[in-house]
């Protein structure tokens, strides 16, 4: 089955074994790109070790070879893995050390829990790790070091420290227009654990199901569906969320509870319509539902400010969730929900672990010495101006392809030519060292219109600023490398989802 | 029902919506106690509220009277709550500030997660709060944030950081001769975490029981029942677990894991014995059984070389669950755990959130720089100093009563004069500001052997040097201010497991 390189000598790996796709409600490709991923995490498939044929691999897990294709090259787009001529994929050699055979038991194996980025890196989600406030984070974590009480110590609050959540709360209450007590925000380590927390308390008030916009960040809605709530996707559009359709989707389903992203929709960069925001929220309230507000990069807007949170306007109907995971990194695991008290109180927050008691208490130093304020509007600045080098260069190397999304955030998007299918793309834009992913990646259901065009999700994150240009360039040679064919699915076994309408109302090079 | 102080202003809370016992395994003691803690925690219990009169709580929450009185005399001990002559028990005014009605939504509610330690801190389980390295802390984020390449800032592994796998391997290989490999370690939040994460593994793979030690530290019984195993009870004697008696208990309930302290086990303080070692790993090898191994001040021991983890016998069968909670404290929020591959693999890591990549990568360069061997070496000889302080006191003040356990960790055991119930001691030294625990706390079943005799568990771990004499000399004082009483049970309602014997094999004053 697997066929070893000369270096990985994994020869005899059963792959069936290793790669454990599960029967969540993910598709079948990211079960996939997870198992993967997971079995080198672990150390079960040694770098330098080639992974099977995608034909071989297809059929060893009975899963179509399209399943394989994709996981593959979302893994190589991301540097996961590698695509060598002539010799398949493989994991790369240097990231990570195993356990040498012969000494097995005492070896050190993964000396470095790194994982090389492309070099040019488009891929979304990715925070500015060359922009990390390290030396600040430190000064914070030393402060609080210095003041903490003996009795601080051990005292592990199951909400958060005291500090840590009057800090957040003056913060969203000033930069979102929050409506936030101390009492009401938990400290999470990020947004996916305080919805983590949040969905199980939904399931324990007697919720079955969560509306989820469509197409949305995946890993959100699966956290939802491992709790027991049925996604219930609600369609998007240049408005943000269609609201007539969420109500449809309640009065279909039962629904009352909401997983959204006013601020800045995520993939499609849009912003909730003032129309639409008073809409949710009257729904919300007329059936007594819950709103969970992902506020994922609201600090991030350029062209003014940025719209403040829907929680403000109905406080007793939204969680609001949000962390430093986009802003600075997810190696500091900070994050927080604010919550109206009947859900919190239902929440069982003692069965998971908080961030440490220090760690929040450096947060709550670096809120309140201003030094996550002043690093917001470093990063705003570096933004923005990479967002218009970024689509000044789009302007000139693909003048017509329409680039949307409000001037926020680290994503756009890019609407592909006719019949240019997006994997594809990725796939050649990988070999030229450029990582970008596509909106139906995004997707909860397929979307099967004929004449659809596939879409990009252009992340400019963690793209050097010197690279800028070159980055376009690259990505828009591997758009021209791509053969256009007839926009019909290309038959039985064909990628169903991997078409995907551009969003309606797309503008051209929004100004930034 | 409650009182309100002049200053508490609680007029109406409704004690039996804000207190929920639940009805987990736990004793209804401890659930109330907990509720009650919880409540003032999230702030529903302002300070400076009275609690009601344990009768009328009593009536509210239909328990036994005596269900409350020992629920707020531990808090009480603890500093939790109050005492106040004349006027009953509430909660202290100063350690948390809270929501003042007439500004609720922004008012700063609880400043500091700060809960007021006795002056005469004799509760186990409470690290030296005063030495905890916070220098050289400081130094290890600063150099781990100095160090940390870009790549890493975004990778959360779901077993921890490999630099942090590697470090906690090496160091457990060096100090307690653990047989383990960097691929065998979890980076944990402490032992709870630890042990959540495993007791769902063993539920999993199929285990509905667990068999742990009576008695024992309660909170870790708690995990296993909250995951759904049943905690089977074990005795325990001088030389550690009865491996005879828990080879029965497996007969009768097939239970095949065990929750065991070998190198210090807590209560008692006893070592298990090398015959008893032998015999347990003989029996977790015949029916394939898992041993968790709570190695929770195996740091500490003064007399001898600390005996080697149970784990370097039986890698494959031995759990070892350790955290930084007691040798610094629980502010860090760092454990670990070491387990078989195939139970690794079962754990479903990713669900639970790890601790922060930049604090892993902190505590791997604290052990790699030797600057927690360096902590752990100084601790041991104040640790050392401090219990031979206080054996000499007791040896001064109370000549009469054995005081047992090796001379390792940061406890002894004290064995009260026949007919003087630890609860009396308890409340009696509350009063002179001695916090002080019983052995009945922590059995899992009632004892009620005629003639058995109370004990108090003495903690030493956070009592200043300087007032060793003064707490044992007031402590001294509190045991004979209580009038001996006939050792059968106080009727129908009196406190059934309050009564313990002392562990067999006492030894008096042992040579510390």
């Amino acid at each position: 089955m697997p066929r070893s390189t000369e270096r990985g000598a994994a020869p005899s790996l059963a792959w069936e074994t290793l790669l454990d796709l599960g029967d969540g409600p993910a598709p079948l490709r990211d079960r996939l790109e997870r198992s993967i991923r997971d079995a080198v995490h672990r150390g079960l498939v040694p770098p330098g070790s080639a992974l099977p044929p995608s034909r071989v691999l297809a059929e060893t897990l009975g899963v179509s070879r399209w399943v394989v294709t994709e996981a593959y090259g979302q893994l190589v787009a991301e540097g996961f893995l590698e695509a060598v001529v002539g010799s398949g994929t493989r994991v790369p050699l240097h990231p990570v050390r195993v356990p040498d055979a012969t000494t097995a038991g005492r070896a050190p194996t993964a000396l470095r829990g790194e994982y090389r980025r492309p070099r040019f890196d488009l891929g979304p989600g990715i925070p500015d790790l060359r922009h990390v406030p390290r030396t600040r984070w430190a000064d914070a974590v030393r402060r609080a070091l210095d003041t903490l009480a003996d009795g601080e110590l051990m005292v592990v609050d199951p909400l958060g420290h005291p500090l840590a959540r009057t800090a957040v709360a003056d913060s969203l209450a000033r930069s979102r227009r929050a409506v936030v007590a101390p009492d009401d925000v938990v400290i999470t380590h990020g947004a996916t654990d305080g919805m983590t927390a949040v969905v199980a308390g939904l399931r324990d008030a007697g919720h079955r199901s969560l509306l989820v916009e469509d197409p949305s960040w995946g890993r959100l809605r699966e956290v939802a569906a491992s709790a027991g709530l049925t996604p219930v996707p609600v369609p998007v559009d240049g408005d943000g969320v269609d609201v007539a359709l969420l109500e449809q989707a309640w009065a279909r389903t039962g629904a009352r509870a909401a997983l959204i992203t006013p601020a800045h929709q995520f993939p499609l960069g849009a912003a909730l319509s003032p129309a639409r925001r008073e809409a949710i929220v009257r729904w919300a309230r007329s059936v007594d539902g819950v709103l969970i507000e992902d506020d994922y990069d609201a600090e991030f807007r350029y062209d003014r400010r940025p719209v403040a949170a829907l929680q403000g306007l109905a406080p007793e109907h939204v969680v609001l969730v949000g962390s430093l995971s986009k802003s600075m990194a997810q190696a500091f695991g900070l994050g927080w929900a604010v919550m109206p008290a009947e859900l919190r109180r239902r929440i069982r927050l003692a069965e998971r672990p908080r961030p440490s008691v220090l760690d929040q208490v450096a947060l709550a130093g670096f809120i309140t010495s201003g030094d996550l304020e002043r690093h917001l509007r470093a990063a705003r600045g570096r933004f923005r101006r990479r967002r218009a080098a970024l689509l000044e260069a789009f302007g000139r190397e693909l003048p017509d392809l329409a680039v949307t999304g409000i001037a926020a955030g680290m994503h756009a998007m890019l609407e592909l030519p006719p019949g240019v299918a997006a994997r594809d793309v990725r796939h050649a834009a990988s070999a030229l060292e450029v990582a970008v992913s596509d909106l139906a990646r995004y997707r909860a259901t397929a979307v099967t219109e004929p004449g659809a065009r596939d879409a990009l999700v252009v992340g400019y994150g963690n793209l050097s600023d010197v690279l800028v240009d070159e980055a376009v360039a690259r990505l828009a040679a591997a758009i021209r490398s791509i053969e256009p064919v007839p926009s019909e699915p290309d038959g039985i076994g064909g990628p169903p989802d991997s078409r995907s309408t551009a969003p309606p109302e797309g503008r051209r090079h929004p100004v930034a």
